[in-house]
C-alpha cells in the first residue's frame, strides 16, 4: 500500500515541484495575481456594482486572454482545474470558516427553516433540473448523455454560490434573512456534493422500489454520520487543549492543533466516504463554541483571523482560477462547430436554474409562514424574492462538480462531455457576472431600510464575508457555557437529531 | 511557455491530488502524525534532555519501522523526501519567522560580528570539510565523486540547525549569546544554500584564477542582489498597506496581503536565480520592522502568531518526514555490503564538520574581541563554547542539499552517491539526537545562571522558538520611527551596505 502511495507522489512530486524555471513563472504570475485582486477588491470596494468574486474573475478572464494572445492561442490558463485541488485545498478553509464565523444562536433558531430550504429545497431544485434537461436535451442532437450524466447535471445546477449577495446583506439589520441565506448556502453545498458522490456511486441503469430506498438511506447515513464525524472532532479538540492546558506556554500550539484537527476531520471523512464538507462545517461550529473558549486571548484573535484569511484567499484563489480557465481552447472546439446549440444548452440550463430555485423558496416559505406565529418570524414575499435570488448564481462547486463528471484528467474527449462543460463555465459566468452585478441595486430596492442605505455607502457591506460576521458570535452566549466534560458525554451519545436539538433549544 | 506548464501540472495534479484511496490514506496518517507529535512535544515538556525536534524525530523513525514491518520490507515511508517539496513549501515560512521574529535591535548590535560568523565562519568551515573529504576519501573505495561532489559535501555539512539549542537559550538572560546564535544560524542557512547554487551552477572541471574571482563574485552579487530584493518587496508591501488604508475595513486583507508578499518575493528570488533564503529572510525583518506598524491591532496579533505557527508546523514536519525517510531500504542497500566503510565515511564527516566548527568559532571570536572595548560585549570561552556546540547539529538543510546533488528524483542508483545519502543520514541523525539531547545538560552547565535554571525547571525554554522570543522587539524602537516615504527612498537608492548601516546605526 505504502510502496504505490510513495512511487505515486515521487512521480507527482517530480513533476509538480520540480525547480523547472517555467513552473517557477506561472507560481509567481499566480500569486502576482493574487495580490492584484486584494488589491483591485480594496480599491473598487465603494464601487456599486463591483465585489471581489467578480473582479478576481475579470483579472483572470483578462490574464487568459492575454496568455491566449502571447502563446498564439495555444492555451489560457498557467494550471488547469482540478477538482481535486478544489476539494483537497480550497474548500475545506472555506467552508471550515463558514462553520467557525456563523452566527449560532440565529443560525440554530432558525434551523429547522434552514435544513427544509438546503436540504428539501435542493432536492427539488435537483429533481427539476434534472427532469427538465432530460425533456429538453432529448431534441437536441448533442451526443450520448446516459441518466447518470442528467442526475449529476441536476446535482451540479444545484450547487449555489450566495457569497456575492451575502456581501451585500447586513447581518445585524436582517438577522433572519441573512441567517437563512447563508445557513442554506452551506447546507446546499453540503447536500449537492452528497447528492453527487451518492449518483455517481450508484449503479444508475435500472431504478427500482429497492434502489430508490437504498439511495434514500444512503444519503441520510451519509448526512448523519459526517456531522457526527465533525462534532466529536471539534468536541476532541475542546478537551484536549482544556485538558492538556496547551496555552499555558505557547499559542502556536494552540493554533497548530486546531488547524490540524480540523483538516483532519476533513480527510478522515474523505477517508470514509463521507461528506468531508458537512463533517468540515460542524467541526467548525463546535470549535468556535467550545474550543474557541479554551484557548488564550490571543489564539482567539488569531484563529478568527486566520481562517477568515485562508478562506478569503482560497475563494479568490477560485475566481482566478476559473476565470483563467474559462477560456480553454480545447473545450471551446466542439462548440464552435454549433454555437446556437451551446447558447440553447446554456439558456435551458440558466432557465431551469431560475425555475428549479422558485420551485421551493416561495412554497417552502409558504409552510414555514404556517408555522410561526410571530408576524416578524414569517418571511415577506420581498425576503422570499431576495432568498430566491441570492442562490441563483452558480460558482466553484458547480465547476468542480462539472469537472469531475465531464473530464477525465481535465480533457474532455466525448462532443456530449465538452458541451456540458462549456454550458457550465458559460451558466457559471453569466449568473456570477449578471446576476452578481444586480444584486446590490436589487437588494437596495427590496430592502429599502435608511441605515441600510447608510451603510453601504459607507462601502462597509462590500467588504468580504467575514468582515460582514463582525465577531464571532460567542461571546452573546457564553452564559449558557457548559461544562466541556458533561458535553462530551452528552454529545457522544446522543444521535444526530440529538445533537441538533440540544443546540437548538440551547 | 505556459502549455508545458499546463501539461506538466496536469499530469501531477492528475497523480498527486488524484482521490486515490491510497493517497487519502497516507495524508490521514500525516495529519494524525502532526498532531501526535504537537500533543507529545507538549507533555514532554518538562523532560530535561527532550525538544520537539527530536520528538518529532522518534516518532517519524517509528512510524517508518511500522511501515516497513507492514508493508514486508517494501518501504518505509509514507511520501518521499523532496527537496522541491522542502524549498517550495516548508523552508519559506520557517525563514520568514526567524527575521519577523528576531529582536532586531540586538540583531544589528552585533551585525558585523554575525556576519563574520555565518559568512566567513561557513566559508572556513566549507574549505575544511570539504577538503578533508577529498584527503580521506580517495582512501577508501567507494566510487567516483568528482570535484563539484567534494565542494558540494562541504556546503552540504556546512549548514546548521540550531533549533536545538535556541530551544534552551533564553533571550532575556544572555542576549548577546542568543542573538549570535540566532543570527548565525540563519546567515549560515543562507550562505551554505547560496554556496551550494554557486557551486552546482559552476563548470568546476577547471579551476584557475580568473574562475574562482567570478565565483566570488557571482558569490557576493547573488548575496547582495537577494538582500535588496527582500528589503524593497517588504518596504513595498508597507507603503501599499500604508497608503491604501487597507486597514480601514479589513484584516483579513493586510494579513493575505503580507503573507503573499512575503511568498511572492521568495519566489521572484527563486526566479532571478538569486538565494531566496535571504531575500524572505530580509523580507520578514523589514516587515516586522514597517509593515507590522501599519496594519490594526488584530493584525499585529494574527501574524505574529500565525507565522510562527506555519514556522512550527514546517518545522515538524521536516523532522517527521525525514525520520520517516530515514529507514529507506533502497538507499541502504548499497551500504549493506560494506557496512564498516559506511560507519567510517560517517564518523570522518562527523569529525571534520566538530573540527571544522571549531576551526572558525574560536579564532573568529578572538578576532571579534579585538575590536570590542567593554568587557561584556566580549565572548567569554563559555560562550565560544555554547556557540561552538549550538553549531554542531545537522538538519533538514543538509538532507535537502544532499539529496539535491546525490539523487535523480529520489532514486540513488550510483553506488558513491548511496553512501553520501546514507553518511548524511547518519550524521544528520546522530548529531540531532545525540547532540542534541546533550545540549540542555550542557547549556547548564556553561551558564549557569540561578534564574535561567528556575526558567528551566518551569520549562519555560523548552517551549518552541517562536515563544522564546516572548514577544516582537518592534515596541522598543518605536520611537525612532521614521517616515515610511522617505525610507523607501533612502532604501531604494542605498546600496546593500549603505541599507544596513541605516539599519545599524539607527
Amino acid at each position: 500500500m505504502a510502496v504505490d502511495v510513495s512511487s505515486l507522489s515521487e512521480r507527482s512530486v517530480e513533476m509538480l515541484m520540480t525547480s523547472d524555471h517555467t513552473s517557477v513563472v506561472s507560481m509567481n504570475l499566480f500569486v502576482a495575481l493574487l495580490c492584484a485582486c486584494i488589491l483591485l477588491g480594496h480599491l473598487l470596494e465603494e464601487s456599486r456594482w463591483m465585489n471581489e468574486s467578480i473582479t478576481a474573475l475579470a483579472i483572470g478572464l483578462c490574464t487568459g486572454v492575454i496568455i491566449l494572445l502571447t502563446t498564439g492561442g495555444k492555451s489560457s490558463h498557467l494550471l488547469v482545474f482540478s477538482e481535486d485541488l478544489f476539494f483537497i485545498y480550497l474548500l475545506p478553509p472555506i467552508i471550515f470558516n463558514a462553520g467557525f464565523q456563523v452566527k449560532k444562536k440565529q443560525f440554530f433558531r432558525n434551523f429547522m427553516t434552514i435544513m427544509t430550504f438546503g436540504a428539501v429545497g435542493t432536492l427539488i431544485s435537483f429533481a427539476i433540473i434534472s427532469l427538465g434537461a432530460m425533456h429538453f436535451f432529448h431534441k437536441f442532437n448533442i451526443g450520448s448523455l446516459k441518466i447518470g450524466d442528467y442526475l449529476a447535471l441536476g446535482a451540479i445546477f444545484s450547487a449555489t454560490d450566495s457569497v456575492c449577495t451575502l456581501q451585500v446583506l447586513n447581518q445585524d439589520e436582517t438577522p433572519l434573512l441573512y441567517s437563512l441565506v447563508f445557513g442554506e448556502g452551506v447546507v446546499n453545498d453540503a447536500t449537492s456534493v452528497v447528492l453527487f458522490n451518492a449518483i455517481q456511486s450508484f449503479d444508475l441503469s435500472h431504478i427500482n422500489t429497492s434502489t430508490a430506498l437504498q439511495f434514500i438511506g444512503n444519503f441520510l447515513y451519509l448526512f448523519a454520520a459526517s456531522t457526527i464525524l465533525g462534532v466529536v472532532a471539534g468536541l476532541l479538540s475542546a478537551y484536549v487543549i482544556k485538558k492538556l492546558y496547551f496555552g499555558r506556554h505557547s499559542t502556536d500550539r494552540e493554533v497548530a492543533l486546531m488547524i490540524l484537527m480540523a483538516y483532519l476531520s476533513y480527510i478522515l471523512s474523505e477517508l470514509f466516504y463521507l461528506s468531508a464538507i458537512l463533517t468540515v462545517f460542524f467541526c467548525g461550529i463546535v470549535m468556535s463554541h467550545y474550543t474557541w473558549h479554551n484557548v488564550t486571548e490571543s489564539s482567539r484573535v488569531t484563529t478568527k483571523h486566520t481562517f477568515a484569511t485562508l478562506s478569503f484567499v482560497a475563494e479568490i484563489f477560485i475566481f482566478l482560477y476559473v476565470g483563467m480557465d474559462a477560456l480553454d481552447i480545447e473545450k471551446w472546439r466542439f462548440v464552435s462547430d454549433s454555437p446556437g446549440k451551446s447558447i440553447a444548452v446554456s439558456s435551458i440550463l440558466l432557465a431551469l436554474v431560475l425555475v428549479g430555485r422558485a420551485a421551493f423558496v416561495f412554497p417552502l416559505s409558504f409552510l414555514t409562514n404556517l408555522t410561526k406565529k410571530s408576524p416578524s418570524d414569517k418571511i415577506s414575499l420581498k425576503q422570499q424574492v431576495t432568498i430566491w435570488w441570492a442562490g441563483l448564481m452558480r460558482g466553484s462547486v458547480s465547476m468542480a462538480l462539472a469537472y469531475n463528471q465531464f473530464t477525465r484528467s481535465g480533457h474532455t474527449d466525448l462532443r456530449a462531455n465538452a458541451i456540458m462543460i462549456t454550458s457550465t463555465i458559460t451558466v457559471v459566468l453569466f449568473s456570477t457576472v449578471v446576476f452578481g452585478l444586480m444584486t446590490k441595486p436589487l437588494v437596495r430596492i427590496l430592502l429599502p431600510s435608511s441605515k441600510h442605505i447608510g451603510s453601504m455607502i459607507s462601502s462597509e457591506p462590500s467588504s468580504p464575508k467575514s468582515i460582514t460576521v463582525p465577531l464571532l458570535s460567542n461571546g452573546q452566549d457564553s452564559e449558557v457555557w457548559i461544562e466541556i466534560g458533561f458535553s462530551v458525554h452528552l454529545f457522544i451519545h446522543s444521535r444526530i437529531w440529538g445533537v441538533v436539538t440540544a443546540f437548538y433549544t440551547r
